[in-house]
């Protein structure tokens, strides 16, 4: 085929050159990750954030193609397990590139969280069920295509160069969202040489490892997906918004049971698109048409709803006034029965009107056989074809080396904060919870005033 | 009130530095535009362009916050009338030019062309509206500075300084959206020094003109705009989409007419939030609740409505099958009626799956007092005081000066340009509809074959 | 080999992946060019454009290989005369980019203008002089490959395809210099995309062409070359520049002249290194010693020469004091003998101090075969495999086709613009001079004062 | 005055707003700074990275610019002592800021170790003697002005925030120099947010802090810091040739000692410019006339010259052959006077032909008061007023603080490394000397062969 070109911010072209990729993209279950916001609540932060796993997911099949360009020019195998790159591999990979998000739903980890599902099932599912587009397109390749392609999501795929270019502490994923978020967001911490690394790229028995000469862009990658996670990924603002969402789908889902008992409440509240969803019996037809749009309506709709709690949630939601937080330091985690119980007390059911959110990342680490999530290390190719680990040889990654960081915080309503708040009833509960709270983290209060 | 910052990557930081901008930005209808993209349906060509009003709005106001500053900083007024800058025009100038697009419904260009409303007048509304969160604010100023940053919005506001920096032939609306839309769709065509744009601004009695230093920077930025127009928002794939969505609210209104009559048709098909829309009685507050989320979920329920047309253009329209398209030459426009017969002969009702569709504009003109529209002109300060239009000393400008571009298509299924359609009983309809396109033209075929 | 890479800001990498060119760049006569300043005498206004014809070099290769890989992998020739690319001639390609400046001399375009040298004789000297480095690495490859690098840099060269990708109105040496002057000179116009234009490219019997869909990014790459020549190339100031260097050329080869009958002049003025130059006598290979640095170290020994006039123009020139000008309107010209000789009058010797400069370009031709210089045109290739010149298709372009553009200017002493010089007894002259002076240009003096 | 740009690609703009500024600029012992390459050396390595001082110099002020603007516009003094920025201090801080580097020599570093003179004296010198351009329109300002910027760049000036901001871990010449190094270097490393840093900063009673909600960008200069050091100030080839260099100029000083003694020898090799300097006695005048056009003209001489090392190295370096290198680790270290050995034994003096060069850097660090240089810390301001070190709150600073990075490495002629070098009677040394050596580093060879 003639090659078909998509114009990209991130990537400047994304380049299609098989006709099996063309017709992935033109899949329903692939058009529909147009309509699903890559960061989700993160755009309420970041306004500019506000691009889709659509193209986060062709920002991967692109650079996986570069990959495979890379290795297929430099480093073909030449003999069975000699270590090289094997170039039938080529539409193994950038097949599961394209295609490794496509069980997201929307808002995907409040969703998870609320309805126990799991996107990289779901991925699979898509893949392998004769009823969708894409397994149709699939099996076009072969028959066996479709169970290759779910096997490398499952990182059970036999050519372990093929999995850890999609799924490794350094590979296609993670690469294209650290530069499309940096990119949209305009935190512009996230960028490093995208081009280097690839060049630097090279195959070996066990996996993927990278030219000595690599080690600054490698390292420059490691730093500016720290500050990524840092900067962006663990906003405290975002992650009031992840709350006030989880809330909301929480009081949706009581309330909804709720209705089934008590004649005083009016199930229709929920939209027909979202009922199988919440009961719990959803299809894979139905999950497929989920998006943004379908949750956002509703919400829109619950503004009016009658109960009280979810109306008011939904409103904080769409009006953007998210819960506020406070970092929670080790000493001072004994207060939150104490200030859980003001916020009771100022009329805020603390099930719907409060969390605990820990944020914690590893930034790198290096492999341990027994952890429960044993990570692949970045090894760096010497001269003489010896390797050696990333942080052996990189002053700033040893520093950081399996070192976490992140915090746990604890959210409640803004209304918590209000100051001199005359003539509010509340105003003596407002000022007592104050007092736990200094330099915006959660403090143990002290007689007579702070300090 | 300390400065509040939004990261924003066109601008690096949106800067507010006033409690009531900040305010505004907090109110209902205002985080409403988060929910409108700016560019509609451009999306589905540019899949990076999904940034929305909402982003674009607080982008104009930082080009005038930067306006007010360097205006004031260098050329504030010391004598009534002396052609300087009145700092006291700050607020209003930064209060419009945030609000410019409040009025703007969801794809707002289809919008309109249906429902026959005018973003402008909404705009207008809900600044002057006591029913607004927005109007409360304003209010809170003054009682005339609602009404008074409706006239800017309106043209019609005393001082022509304010009126031309919002709304000109290089105004802070278009320099934000030129920017923007080039960043975000990566047609890396629009971009312009804004900075240097900005430091050379003079203010003069009757508006606003450039010193002349800066030719080269304007002239860059009439350039930009037309390379903006010729391949974004012209472009012929997009305007195919525009033309499903226009067919799709069109069939949408119509079946709903015939709901009221057929007892066949069920009314319910029509979500709740968008009936008083298509009654043609919409009021106000629902107006405002109206966004992108909301049509694409009807969209997405109309998929599955009995009526075939409305449920295969909403099918088209989620899955990406856009109108294909052929551009009209003058000699080839007394072809249309004979195609449009072979279009409905295959099968597809022309009312529903065809259109005309003409883009054109004009990248720069000087002022024509009897224009139905006359612009502003741009005018360039010579060393001693005295002006010239920007065309008499560009030869760049002066060569593209009141030249219109653009084309006329004519849009159809794209089935119509199936190849080989062996067993297809359409197959000698679409062929013969072929004879009529040549390179992506409308042609008048010649007999025994092309050319 | 494995492949070498040289870190550059404009290509990120250059990528050598051929013995020849790497030994090639290694020679003597290529590493002079890293004395040798791209920009000459521009870098006084444009400061950070102080980068070297070395690194322009290397970017035209990198291009060109560039150019290389596309075409080898989209149209390799099938069959002779196929108006294929030939991938035989990849090398002879890559060797012509690297090398076409290697015959500059230091400030090259005065250079020339002052000995009568000819930079394009130069290059075809050094690569076919038996004496040079570079003509050993050639021979390396076979015997007549000097000969054939040197016809094409001389455009004699049978495979046009070749000639035009080195030299036509969009090849590989404009490409970047316009990109690289732009960077380094932060005059942000001259950008456009490199790697759009190179995926559009497409040979074909007669040359080079460019895929019809590529028509945005020509368009842009020809506006982008207008608007660096009006604002750096043609830079007053820079031209200003130019004038005292020629002058100061000029003057030591006058004083030179006189040492040699006058023996009140000691001829040792003029160092060594520069002696055969000035003597009219030079040879290639003391030629292929001078660099900037030699130029400069002189310029700076003749601060302290006898000569007041070689010493005055030497400080003027270190110390970074152009000669001023204004533009030549047509009415104007014949004011030229007044001015020149209130010049003079003033102590000034004309010769020395004052000049006419013209700078006039066509920023787009088609094609006129009788032209003096007839320039290839740009051709598009449309869907059905013809051709259309760019001016054709494009709006744009089409409205700057055959337009000149630039201004002629007259060069005098700064001094001359002094104004209320109270005490200087020039100031009468001072004062006459400045009524031919208006808003930058020489005018005609009105009789009473100027308005 | 108006204001007067200059175009830069790192800042878009130097403005400068103040004549004495301007004056300054156009003084003869500024000018000199357009003729000193700001990374000497480096620039064989990065070819790029041809920048002057000049423009390092203009940055630096502009930044600084930013600074004052910044501080005068948010932190202006109400009240003596109350830790607020003092505007009157704008000037001093503007000037010191642009002359900083008006001391430096051609290739600096290089410079300073054989001649013994130190850029910092001879920028005070340059700015207090009286015979200066540059100390005649100091002095315009008041008759101590000279005095006050000669004490900010002694760093003993009274106002602790204005020494701070032009010397300190964080301050206007690095901020200039990372930037600037990496734009044109093309490592692209080396950035960070400049205007968010300047955004954040506050001046304090003991100098200048930051905003807590500024650590991101203040953590992400710190790394961009360390890296620009990794990658480009410490790159072994840069070094290689900063070697060969330094060689150069001790076998001059060597030779034009000997040709005192030795009437073989003609002292005429020594260009007049440099002989002053050559013979210890160079007065202030003479300083100022050099540059790296007399430094290279002359080694353009030298190349001539009659003593064979240094024609060796005077061709080595001009044609860009540098000194190889191996990295010492401690263990191997004692193998030096074996490898020394070999060398002299090649052919090759040690003392002009080999080297040992240590480049070890701490990348940040606390304040530690007994250190030799004790380093200003950078401190972050919380909410409520109190300051917090930066490492205590930064994971990743914390993680790097304090240690050092960096090598050791010992340098000799490439031809020790020559494989295969068959009929070469120095075969043998060559692959004695090559049992040292293994991936890049000096070892302890093993009896043998490698492994």
């Amino acid at each position: 085929m003639v090659e078909t070109v998509f114009r990209d911010p991130v990537h400047n072209f994304i380049r299609v050159q098989d006709q099996v990729i063309l017709d992935l993209i033109g899949t329903r279950e692939f058009q529909r990750l147009r309509r699903i916001k890559q960061l989700g609540v993160s755009s309420m932060v970041f306004h500019g954030a506000e691009h889709s796993r659509f193209s986060h997911s062709l920002g991967v099949y692109e650079i996986a193609r570069q990959f495979a360009d890379h290795l297929a020019e430099n480093y073909t195998m030449q003999a069975p397990d000699d270590g090289g790159w094997d170039p039938n591999e080529r539409l193994v990979l950038l097949t599961a590139a394209l295609l490794h998000d496509l069980g997201h739903g929307p808002y995907s980890h409040t969703f998870e969280h609320i309805f126990g599902t799991d996107h990289e099932q779901y991925t699979q599912q898509i893949i392998l069920s004769p009823e969708t587009e894409v397994n149709r397109v699939l099996r076009g390749v072969s028959d066996d295509f479709p169970a290759k392609v779910a096997s490398v999501i499952a990182k059970t795929y036999a050519n372990q160069q093929v999995v850890q270019l999609i799924s490794s502490q350094i590979d296609a994923d993670r690469m294209d969202y650290l530069l499309r978020d940096a990119y949209y967001s305009g935190a512009n911490y996230g960028t490093f040489d995208l081009s280097r690394i690839i060049h630097m790229m090279r195959p070996y028995k066990g996996g993927i490892a990278f030219n000595f000469k690599g080690m600054a862009a490698v390292e420059d990658y490691v730093v500016s997906r720290y500050q990524m996670y840092a900067q962006v990924y663990f906003h405290p603002v975002s992650r009031g918004f992840e709350v006030v969402l989880t809330n909301i789908l929480r009081r949706a889902k009581d309330y909804f049971e709720l209705s089934k008992t008590d004649d005083m409440i009016d199930g229709d509240f929920m939209p027909k698109s979202l009922r199988s969803l919440f009961e719990g019996r959803i299809t894979l037809t139905e999950y497929i048409e989920l998006d943004d749009s379908i949750m956002l309506a509703a919400i829109s709709e619950w503004r009016h709803v009658k109960d009280p709690i979810l109306a008011d949630l939904a409103t904080r939601f769409l009006d953007r006034h998210p819960l506020k937080s406070v970092e929670i330091e080790e000493g001072a985690r004994s207060m939150l029965p104490a200030i859980t119980e003001l916020i009771a007390a100022a009329g805020y059911e603390p099930k719907y009107y409060t969390a605990e959110n820990d944020s914690f990342d590893l930034p790198y680490d290096a492999y341990h056989p027994n952890a429960k999530k044993p990570q692949t290390q970045i090894e760096l190719v010497q001269k003489d074809g010896t390797m050696r680990e990333l942080s052996e040889v990189s002053t700033l990654v040893d520093a950081i080396k399996g070192r976490t960081f992140g915090n746990a915080r604890f959210f409640f309503p803004r209304e918590m904060l209000l100051e001199q708040a005359v003539g509010d009833v509340m105003a003596p509960l407002y000022e007592e919870f104050q007092r736990y709270v200094h330099n915006d983290r959660l403090i143990r209060p002290v007689e007579g005033g702070i300090k």
